[in-house]
């Protein structure tokens, strides 16, 4: 039986994530092509009590450390519980946000040391990769401003804009060090032109 | 200015603990020794937060890693926030349990990767080690039938006596590895024979 395709979006608040996940999920249904849809930090129940504990504002401040191997144990089981069991059934996975992003959040954002981030990415995932990774590429001072009309900002959304740059540039270093796996969509552009880039990469994994 | 004792208290489900820790910080007080007691997991809001996550019996089965993962940083952020800043003012750190859990209950009982404890151990806490690890041994028979007159169990009480068996096996190894740094106390003594001993282990301390 041959193993279903692993697809994750990745971008700063603001992006278009939410939109461009209902038009990626309406490409699958019109290709007949059997999908779940998940999100990270999250996906089980018990990973999303984690993703609760991850976003909470609180007085208490995070370990930067802590943070990160919250973000790894909602990994090791959302993939254990779901991701693995889906594409083993020969089902593609669309997930929202993956390690790339915590590449981004917590090895760009955090400013953590990359080698502890591959280390934890190799125990938990063995050698799982997204097969395509879709980075909706925004300036973040047009994101946030985009971010900021859709209500209260958790931990994450409440940092400031030089976070969300170092966050940016993390993405991009990324899709830079492993061109195949990665597609850069520029989201500054009207919806349908993201959206015919997005359909054209989901084309090619055919 | 010097820095504070860390000490530690190990072992199985009902070989004594909260009796003991009481007897502990009742001599710390007589000898006028400033300390912080404190628990793992736990210790902070976040991390007994992750404590509560843990400890929830559930439907879904838990990832041995996640688990594993999910200890670590809770121990990350009690570090950071509490026993560091305790050591570094002097005080001396008495903890319900630390890392020798881990290796005891996710290492023995979980039958989880020892170098992936150690690589976690040596991330998180870098050269950190408790000053003295006090461990209460006996018989995971015994202990457990103790323990289960205290109350509803939780999912790691839950388990079955093979699993505590190696819990126990692994503290013992533990202490055989490093026996400068434990202390193994025989809790199938009469109270006042063991907290004679612990007395004699706190001295040695000072």
């Amino acid at each position: 039986m041959s193993h279903g395709k692993f697809i994750t979006l990745e971008g700063v608040e603001g992006v278009g994530k939410s939109t461009n996940l209902l038009y990626i999920t309406e490409w699958l249904k019109k290709h007949n092509i059997k999908f779940i849809q998940t999100r990270e930090p999250g996906g089980t129940p018990l990973a999303e009590q984690l993703r609760e504990l991850l976003l909470a504002k609180r007085k208490e401040s995070v370990d930067p450390t802590a943070e990160l191997l919250m973000v790894f144990a909602a990994r090791a089981q959302h993939l254990s519980q779901v991701i693995l069991p889906a594409l083993d059934r020969g089902d593609w996975v669309i997930c929202d946000r993956f390690t790339d992003a915590t590449y981004a959040y917590q090895g760009g954002g955090r400013e953590l040391d990359r080698t502890l981030i591959e280390q934890l990415e190799q125990t938990v995932q063995k050698n799982l990769r997204p097969d395509k990774v879709l980075l909706l590429d925004l300036d973040p001072e047009t994101g946030l401003q985009r971010a900021a009309r859709t209500g209260d900002a958790d931990r994450f959304e409440s940092e400031h804009l030089v976070f969300f740059n170092r966050v940016r540039a993390a993405y991009l270093e990324r899709a830079e060090a492993f061109p195949a796996r990665y597609a850069i969509v520029d989201a500054s552009q009207p919806l349908e032109r993201v959206q015919q880039e997005l359909g054209r990469q989901l084309e090619r994994l055919l």
